[in-house]
C-alpha cells in the first residue's frame, strides 16, 4: 500500500533538525574525536552521593509517596518557595518570599521557560531584540516559530551600544515595524556563548533606552550560568530588583541542571506579569500538565539540604580549573600570537574566540573541515547571530572533557590555526 | 512605576486556565471533598519498591553516571528498544525491532507526544476528527491550539457509525473544509473517559471510510490505557498492525506514568512516518531538547528487571477491586433505578454515566452543585465532546480514592442523583 505524506503545519514545515545536530553526527563518526562543541557538563562531577541520599530519603518518607504521583502543573510548592529563597538572596527587592513562590514556574529546562514565553508572546513574523551574540539553541527556536530574531547593537568590544540601539527603534518605529516588536532576550551572566556578563549601566541603559522610545516590552532575562562564577558572583543586579526595569513585563530564567545535574531537566523561572504567567502556565497545562515530579522533589531536597550548595562550590572550581586548562594550552601554543583574541572568563562553560578577521571559521569552512580531520570539533559562531553574523567566531566548551584532554584538543586546534 | 502589560500572540490570546481547574479549586475549598474528578492514579500503590531498587542500581553503577547528564533528544536508545520488544509482544508485525526503536521517541508523558504531533500538522483553523467522547486535555489543547474538533459520529450505543461518518466527509468535501482537516484522533483502549475500547472491526472500518474518500490523514492512536485491563487484554490490534491502517501515517501512543508512576513523567509513540517523526523531533528540540533522562533511565531498569510488569499486575487487580467498589456501590445504592445507565469497564480507571436526558449534569448546573455541596466532585460529561455535547453525562475516576472513599463518595452521588 503506498504511504500517504502528512501535510505540515507551518510550525511543521520550518521544523528542522538543527544544524548542531549535523556537527554531532559528524563528530560521532570519526573515533577519537575530542569535542568542545556540546554544552553538556562534567560526567564525573554529576552529584551521585547527593541523589542517591536525596532519593533514599525520599523513599523513605512515611506516608503517601506524593512524589511518585503527579505534580501541580506551576510546580512544587516548597520547590518554588526554596527558589524564591536562593533569588531572594541576591536579589533581596525582587519581591516578598510567598509572592515571588507564587510567580514561579517549575520547567523542562530553562529551555521550556524560553518556549513557553515566546510562545505565548509571538506569532510567526513578530521581532525579538537579542543579545550579541546570543544562545544559540533559542535562535533556532525563534526560527523555528517563524520570529525574527534582531541584534541589539553592540560596539568592537562586545559592549551594548546604547545610541545605536536608539536609532534602531527608531528605524523600526519609522518604517512600522515596531508594533511587530514583542520581546528582549538576553543571557546576562557568563552567557552562552560568549562568558560575557551584562554589566549593570548597560543592563540599566537597555531599559532607559526602550523606555525611551515608548518600547515598555516584555524582557526575558536568561540567567542560566549566574551560578557558575569561578570565585565571586558578577555584581549585577537582575532586571527583578533593578529599579530600570520596573513597570516592564520581567521574566527571569535559571535552571537546576547546568549547576547541579543537566539529567534532571528542571528549570525554572520567576514572572513579574501575572498574566504573561498565566498565559504561560495554560500552555504549560498542555505541552505535559507539570515537570517531572520526582525530579523536582530530589531537587528540593538538595537545595533544602545544603547538597545543592556544596555541589556548585565544586564545579565552580572544576569548571575554573577546565578553563584554564584550555585556556592556557590554547596560550602556550601561540594561538594569540596568530592574531587570535578572546577574554578569559570569569565563569561559565565556554571560550569565545575571535579569529583574525581573514579567517572563515564557519560550518561549512575549510577550517572548520581541517579541524574535523584533525579531531577537534567547536561551534561555529555564525550560529549565535540573529544577524548579521561575523565568519571568524568560535565558541568552545570545556565543560565534557577531562583536562588531559582538553589540553590535547586545545593543541590539535593551534596546529589547524597555525596551518589554515 | 505603572506597570505595562504584554500583549499576546494568537496562542497566547487563546491561552485559558482550563475548566478542570475551576472544579478543583472548588474541590480544594471544601473540607472531606471526595473527588471522584481527577484521573490520578492511586498514591498507595505506587511502586516505592521498584524505584528504591532501580535508583539504587543505576547510582551503584561502575562508571560514568551518564543518567544524569542530558540525554538525547528522541529518548535512551535503550528503553526505545525495551519498548519495541514490548509492543512487538502485542503486535508482532508493527515492524522490526531495530526499525520500531528508530521510530520511537519519548516524550513528558504521552500529553507532550499529543502537542507535537498536533502542533506540526495543524494550524489555527484545521480540523481534526475526534473519538466520541474524547479526552478532554486533548480537545482544550485544540482549542488552545484554535484547532477546530469534529466528533465521529456514533449511534445511540456509542459505536462509530460508518455511514453517517461518510456522510460527514462528503459535506466537508462539498464545503470545501476536508481540506483543513489535518487528523483522526482516537482512545482505543478502556478510553478516558468512556472506558470503551474501540473493536477491531469499528477501527477498519474507520481507515476504509477515510480511503473511500481519498483522505488517507494522519492517525493518532491513543493507547495510554491500553496494559490497564483487568483480567485480559482487549483483543483488537493496534493501527500499526491492522492492514486497513496500511499507507496511513499512523502515530502510536502509549505511556509509562498510568501503568507505572505518574510522577516519573515518561510518555512515549511510535511513528510509522518518518517525515512526521522528524518535525515532531525538530520541535521536541526547542520545547526541551530531551525528556528528564533520569526518569528515563529508571523506567528502563524497571521494564528490563521485570518490575514494571509486576507492578502492572499489581495495579489491574487494585483498579478492578476499585471500579467494582464504585460500580456496585451505585448500583446497590439504586442508580440504576433512577434511570442512569452505565456499562461495567473491562479496563481504565473511569465509569461513564448516562442520567436521564432530562437531567442537567454540566458544569454549572443545580446537579453539579449539589454534588460539590454533598462533598463528591465529578468531571461533567460535556467536556468530553468536540461539538454537540450532551449535558447528561458524567464521568467519574476511581483511582485515587480508597475504597471505603469510593463507597462513600458513590452513596453521596446516589443520594443526590435521588434527590435532584
Amino acid at each position: 500500500m503506498p504511504t500517504t505524506s502528512p501535510t505540515f503545519s507551518s510550525t511543521g514545515q520550518r521544523a528542522s533538525s538543527p544544524t548542531i545536530a549535523r556537527l554531532m553526527t559528524m563528530a560521532l563518526e570519526k573515533p577519537g574525536m575530542l569535542s568542545l562543541s556540546a554544552g553538556f557538563t562534567d560526567n564525573l562531577s554529576l552529584p551521585v552521593e547527593a541523589v542517591r541520599e536525596a532519593t533514599l530519603s525520599l523513599l523513605s518518607r512515611p506516608g503517601e509517596p506524593e512524589y511518585l504521583q503527579y505534580g501541580t502543573n506551576q510546580g512544587r510548592p516548597l520547590l518554588r518557595e526554596l527558589l524564591a529563597r536562593r533569588l531572594l538572596r541576591t536579589d533581596p527587592g525582587a519581591g516578598e518570599l510567598a509572592d515571588l513562590a507564587s510567580r514561579c514556574l517549575v520547567t523542562n529546562g530553562s529551555q521550556q521557560a524560553l518556549y513557553l514565553a515566546v510562545q505565548v508572546l509571538c506569532d510567526a513574523g513578530d521581532i525579538i531584540l537579542v543579545d550579541r551574540p546570543s544562545y544559540f539553541v533559542f535562535l533556532e527556536m525563534l526560527a523555528g516559530l517563524g520570529i525574527r530574531a534582531l541584534s541589539i547593537p553592540t560596539d568592537s568590544n562586545g559592549a551594548t551600544d546604547l545610541p545605536a540601539l536608539t536609532k534602531l527603534l527608531a528605524s523600526l518605529k519609522a518604517s512600522g515595524e515596531a508594533s511587530r516588536l514583542k520581546a528582549i532576550y538576553f543571557v546576562s551572566y557568563f552567557s552562552n556563548p560568549s562568558s560575557r556578563s551584562l554589566p549593570e549601566d548597560e543592563k540599566c541603559g537597555l531599559a532607559r533606552v526602550l523606555r525611551d522610545a515608548g518600547l515598555v516590552l516584555p524582557v526575558i532575562e536568561d540567567a542560566a550560568y549566574r551560578e557558575l562564577y569561578y570565585t565571586r558572583p558578577h555584581p549585577a543586579r537582575s532586571v527583578l530588583e533593578l529599579p530600570e526595569w520596573e513597570g516592564f513585563p520581567r521574566l527571569y530564567l535559571a535552571t537546576l541542571t547546568k549547576t547541579f545535574a543537566t539529567g534532571l531537566k528542571i528549570g525554572y523561572g520567576f514572572c513579574s506579569d501575572r498574566a504573561w504567567l498565566a498565559k504561560m502556565l495554560a500552555v504549560k497545562g498542555h505541552h505535559d500538565f507539570g515537570s517531572c515530579h520526582f525530579a523536582q522533589a530530589i531537587c528540593e531536597l538538595v537545595i533544602g539540604n545544603g547538597a545543592f550548595d556544596t555541589q556548585l562550590r565544586r564545579v565552580r572550581d572544576l569548571y575554573q580549573a577546565k578553563m584554564l586548562a584550555l585556556h592556557r594550552t590554547l596560550e602556550r601554543e601561540g594561538l594569540r600570537d596568530l592574531g587570535w583574541t578572546w577574554e578569559e572568563p570569569a565563569g561559565g562553560l565556554y571560550l569565545w574566540l575571535k579569529a583574525p578577521a581573514s579567517l572563515d571559521t564557519s560550518m561549512d569552512s575549510a577550517f572548520c573541515k581541517a579541524c574535523l580531520d584533525a579531531g577537534v570539533i567547536y561551534v561555529p559562531g555564525e550560529l549565535c547571530f540573529g544577524d548579521n553574523a561575523p565568519r571568524n567566531q568560535v565558541r568552545l566548551s570545556f565543560g565534557v572533557l577531562p583536562l588531559k584532554d582538553l589540553e590535547e584538543a586545545a593543541r590539535r586546534f593551534v596546529k589547524v590555526a597555525r596551518h589554515t
